[in-house]
């Protein structure tokens, strides 16, 4: 059969794919990581500040997780923001890196380390260098490719990956706020009001 | 019962909520947008160039759409970056409002209309100011709050909805990535090499 | 003479120009001020937060601001930026319209009014609408265009404003940082170390 | 004589001290850079696309530049926008360093070098390792701090060099406006219409 005679798959077939291949990553994440979900939120929580850093996708991902963190109360720094300070003692790193070998972020990693900060690290390999920094790994079973044949996603490159990273800030926040006390209505008077 | 007396979801319970949410959401696309999914692919791939806007969290779902649009080859603009011209008879501007009624979103769509460029618009409300402008809506019907007590969504404000914005971008992409009849390997020498 | 006959300025000509008009609009800030700009510096140095906004090149030109503020200790947020929350009371918001009428540097100014933050404007009318909401206006009388035909500034558009803004937002740094009684050493440990 | 004896400098004072220390700089360019200035502008107008990098302040002062750049037409990316592709051959890599040894910024260099792109350099020295790597390199003399006690510039940090750079973006922009016999009637369609 040539290309030329398959049907490029729809919209709505590729919304499909999509769906069910997070179906699958999140229902792995809780087998993967056991007690290490509750215990990045507990982290994210009892630091003085939270700072994020991702490269290109990862890093928007975690963009989405940081304006939550915000709504919730916490002092949050997306590492790029020309506000953003030093991180230091008691602070947290929260970084995203599917390979978990991303020069610029194993080198932050390493920083945050130095400093006494601690590190909360979502990757697709627990072995990575990355990891071996993080006070807690969160590993994306689902989104870890073994090799260019692979058949664990249809997505083009991080995709999975980088959407599991959007859900798990999300459910981060989610039990966060829920363990906070704080209703919605605590919330609102925090999102921004100049735009 | 009280408050005090419920166990406070952990994180893992807060992603099988978050998985339940989307499921539905995502199976519910098909069915509100028919054949405008495909539209929507069409009017984005024919562009001349692509503009993407969207306020708070939808924003940053839309960037997420950007960075692939780019890797595609299309020629990508997210409104507010430094180097974003005006948009331009020929050109699509594709936005996310829950509401479809965000003050900056619509007279953004309304000036896109006026310079006969194309709108795409991701709403929650069909409608809404936005999408009477757009030439394209897509309807995110489960992500709609009919009124404050709504069991819609268990979730915090625009939640849902900002994810299924994350993943109409990424279906779209992989609609339009498999139709161009490119391979990973064509996408890859465009991602960024300077960071 | 026609346009072709002029020999085009060279770049070591254009830095004459631009120095010229720079040294002339800086020496009318003190006669157009007086008392308010050390009236801003206490503005600033005394809120809770500061919030910086401007459109455009002004608005990158408040971005230079803002990380000065953040090196000498201050809390501080440039709208827009994900992490960037509410305004409220006891806040300052610096903006900078050269027009002063700029409809969302307007409406933010009039927003952080009403939940009674200061405001701190800067701006080439002194009676413009951001003004009559500021708490202290800083008048840049040089880069005000009063026609098409202006002879006030050779440079293209907001240009003298854009730059005197740089200029302006680094003197109440330095005026501040020296107030401040901190070293520079006291300063340098603030600077992002994770990029 | 004891700080405290000291009255600390009013913001007028540090607006003269930043205006003094300006035009030293300015003054300097063209004797050191001779027909330098002119070859930048050439080989930036030249270029298939711009991209322009900078680390903190010094990516600020880039922004003022790139924004201009397209207004006047230009392809330009600011490293690091989510819409900034891969630089390749025939493109130009425009970067600010005052110490030229910063380590992305000389990571970037040496890729664009790789790939057959140009590489103008803004730096405070001429013998740092983004020099060597540069087709032009513009230097900003009075910025470069030979000690600690340097009396070079009385104000924090990098401030001279990077206030430097704004100059030196906006005179090359002036000079390859002029140049381009566009009117600034036909520059203004170029701003963005969305925000």
């Amino acid at each position: 059969m040539t290309p030329s005679a398959t049907a490029q798959p729809t919209v709505a077939q590729a919304l499909e794919i999509i769906a069910a291949e997070n179906a699958v990553a999140v229902r792995g994440l809780d087998a993967a990581n056991g007690g290490a979900l509750d215990d990045a939120a507990r982290v994210i929580r009892d630091a003085n500040r939270v700072f994020l850093l991702g490269a290109g996708r990862s890093g928007i991902a975690l963009q989405f997780t940081a304006m939550r963190l915000m709504h919730l109360g916490l002092a949050v720094h997306v590492v790029g923001e020309v506000t953003a300070p030093a991180i230091g003692e008691g602070d947290v790193l929260l970084v995203a890196s599917g390979s978990g070998s991303t020069a610029g972020i194993v080198r932050a990693a390493q920083t945050a380390t130095d400093v006494k900060a601690s590190v909360v690290a979502i990757t697709a390999d627990a072995a990575s260098a990355v990891s071996k920094l993080a006070t807690v790994t969160l590993l994306v079973e689902a989104a870890r490719k073994l090799d260019r044949d692979s058949t664990v996603t249809a997505q083009y490159a991080g995709s999975l990956f980088e959407q599991t990273v959007v859900t798990i800030g999300d459910a981060l926040f989610h039990s966060l706020w829920l363990d906070s006390g704080q209703t919605a209505d605590e919330l609102w008077p925090r999102h921004s009001n100049l735009e």
